[in-house]
């Protein structure tokens, strides 16, 4: 879902009563980020707070830079890292996840072991169908055990894009909360639905109802599952003791547009990409009686801060023995405080972009290739700044583009190089820049699909990489495929 | 002021906490349309409730279809046009303006022989400073009088952008709302500020208070002084007996962007466009006690129905012995019903789209001229449609480009021809301008540039249009220049 996919945002045809009225009860985050703007490593960083570069959430060529994350990766999170429902656990709360896991699929990388104590959902996205034995269908899985497939025995009809799964992932969430409620036992709800992730879908009670089409009926399918959801809070009584936030993996996958994608508002490009419409997504805090109603805040957040504040909620510091990304929200959230902190914007292993306040410097500018963008594949459809969208991978980082988003949330307007606003800025952001990467310890890469450990097969083209999977710091382009 | 300038609608700084509060505690138009992305054809429109291609502010030719209405224009509002004014003092109402009138500067087209009152403000924008006496500075108005002039006697500095107009024109509705209530004078106020028309301005208490710069601080203390004439309304006890209607006359001037042009939010294109960026308008009915508060409406609306809309609220009916285009939205606005009609969108004399229901059929496509193009003058920047964001003047009209604009708000994907869903819509929307078509009286037109009747010199390039103004029906690209 996109920044611009919510009626609060600026949807033209304000389909996400529920989500307004939370925002309007809660606070609305004008300025948060995801971590990566692909699923699979914004999710690792979700539940570690920290960058996917460190947590191995990444890649370190190309092609999986413009993937997305594929289904037959055999990488995943590793035990070295923390993950947050396993610190919870140590606070005694029960944690669950409902939905999409996208950590790993492989036994060792189940939700259980890793802190959760209860799944309902699958390892992965929902693609197919597919109809061989080679490629099975995405399971689904209920705790330890697979109960089912996609498409056989979980109905999503791709004509029509009916599937009733958002309703099952809502009724799982109200069930979940109300045993919790009922033995008095604190609980993590990680409530992660994919309707709006192309093959898009919706129930039947939904198809059909919105302006926007089957996308827009996913969403309206959302908004009314989290208006439930809130209202189930109150009724037990338990609203002013439970903490919930919303928001999104990525921006929305303007590829799909506009069938299957959504909307980025105003911000440049989409999923992939990391300009704004890549990877600043809506956000909403709620915890009526603690947040004031109807706030507005313009810290700038992070996905990787949902763990720190987390912890900071149930009264546990976050570990002491890796570099954690993620800043403690709740002096934003309760006291209307701002905390000065820059956001990364990464692809795979490389720093595109880096915002700090208002400006946000580009040190590699990249859509997609040339080769995926002649077959049609645009990673922002009717949007072309010159020199910023290109389709080269192209470097600055001597002498980084630079935009004020407050004047130009779009990027379209690149400050002169000459001007004082620039050289004044830029000075300010190489510091924040040179201190990041002096402290940078990459993790090993779970997701380069050419690397004979990560993947059960080579996609076509790896051979041209051949060995040359990580590039030397001297020549940062020598690996890139397709240049 | 384009749509997505409005925090309401999705301004990513959020810097209009006035009227997002107008809309909380009235009505938010989604759908609602200038009558053209000109300023000075919008406004006649709105005062006359006709479209201004009947009303005479348009234009045959194509410069003046790019240009702003100049200056130096000589023609004006015709006599024989009803202004809302003089019909709502045949019903006691007092009736003034407050800035830029923009129908005319001769004597003949006074205000005050239009049905106003009172008058405090220019017949012009704020153009200049001119230091010469072929061109003088812009007069300002008390009533008959001219007070004084823009630059020289009113302070607008163009570097810093300081002007204290936005303060002046406040403290005029104010008082002037004051003065009515003392003597329980039944009154209309129109109050048309014009401080985000560059040159843009605010004043000091305002200045650099906005992240969006120069433009945001001018839409901040519009904002402001909307919330302080709001207050009034509510401390005199009148508010449950004034309705209050914010609308902009056309899209956000993305040539001046981004330091003295607004936004659009997602639309696409700006003013001078017919595409949603030149012609959807924020749009906000307040009336406590009478409109439901927090109501979003989704009726297609005009600025021309303001017209026919007042005369409803004072009891009139709208005159009968002319078309008019406007419809009342009274029913729209306290009953929440929807009135089904067309939205029309004209460039000078030419029908270049038309909306019925969610679907758009572009007739005629055009951003602007390669020429000015090339001299990098751009009413799309950052956006490109191919074959929609055209530079010539390019007829659709055998087969119009037809977008649904639920799934699609900023006009990126045309539907295909083939399909049944264009088939049957177009045969709708054919049957609407047929009908449109054949009771259309052409007005005499008022903005000719190289016409010698309206303007008092030739711009240059006018000696290749010739004598050919109006073009055959045979040939309607025939006089359009540059071609």
């Amino acid at each position: 879902m996109g920044w611009g996919d919510l009626g609060v945002f600026g949807e033209p045809s304000k389909e996400t009563p529920n989500l307004d009225q939370m925002a309007s009860e809660g606070m609305l985050f004008l300025d948060f980020y995801t971590a990566s703007p692909l699923c699979s490593p914004s999710r690792a960083a979700l539940l570690t707070g920290r960058l996917p570069v460190r947590n191995g959430f990444y890649t370190t060529n190309a092609h999986a830079r413009n993937a997305y994350t594929p289904q037959d990766i055999v990488g995943g999170i590793p035990d070295s890292e923390l993950l947050l429902p396993e610190l919870l656990k140590k606070a005694g709360y029960t944690n669950k996840i409902i939905g999409k896991w996208h950590l790993g699929h492989r036994p060792q990388f189940h939700p259980l072991k890793h802190g959760f104590d209860e799944w309902f959902g699958s390892p992965n996205c929902h693609f197919g169908p597919y109809d061989n034995r080679a490629l099975p269908n995405i399971p689904v899985y209920r705790d330890w055990e697979m109960i089912g497939r996609y498409y056989e025995d979980f109905k999503i009809d791709l004509k029509t894009g009916e599937a009733n799964l958002t309703q099952i992932y809502l009724q799982e969430a109200l069930d979940f909360i109300s045993r919790q409620q009922a033995s008095q036992q604190p609980f993590f709800l990680y409530w992660a639905i994919d309707a709006t992730h192309a093959p898009v879908y919706a129930s039947k009670h939904f198809l059909g109802t919105s302006q926007r089409g089957l996308y827009g009926d996913a969403v309206r399918e959302i908004d009314d599952s989290i208006g439930k959801i809130l209202k189930h809070l109150q009724k037990l009584g338990i609203s002013e003791n439970t903490f919930v936030f919303f928001t999104s993996d990525n921006g929305a996958a303007l590829i799909s547009a506009p069938k299957q994608g959504g909307s980025n508002g105003r911000f440049l490009c989409g999923k992939q990409t990391t300009f704004e419409g890549g990877m600043r997504e809506p956000a909403i805090a709620w915890w009526p009686g603690h947040i004031p109603a109807g706030g507005v805040s313009r810290q700038l957040g992070s996905v990787m801060d949902l763990f720190t504040t987390s912890l900071s909620l149930v009264g546990l510091q976050p570990p002491s023995d890796r570099q954690i990304d993620g800043i403690d929200l709740l002096p934003a959230i309760l006291q209307g405080k701002l905390i000065d902190r820059p956001i990364f914007y990464y692809r795979g292993n490389e720093m595109m972009a880096v915002r700090v306040g208002l400006y946000k410097a580009h040190y590699w500018t990249w859509s997609n290739s040339w080769e995926e963008y002649s077959k049609g594949i645009d990673f922002c459809p009717g949007q072309n700044v010159s020199g910023v969208t290109t389709h080269m991978q192209e470097e600055h980082t001597t002498l980084p583009l630079l935009f004020h988003l407050g004047r130009d949330p779009g990027e379209k307007y690149p400050l002169s190089f000459a001007s004082d606003e620039y050289q004044g800025v830029m000075k300010r952001i190489s510091a924040v820049v040179q201190q990041h990467k002096e402290t940078m310890v990459p993790g090993v890469p779970q997701l380069n699909v050419c690397d004979k450990a990560v993947m059960n097969w080579s996609p076509p083209g790896c051979e041209k990489l051949g060995k040359c999977l990580k590039p030397p710091k001297s020549d940062p382009k020598k690996c890139f495929w397709p240049h």
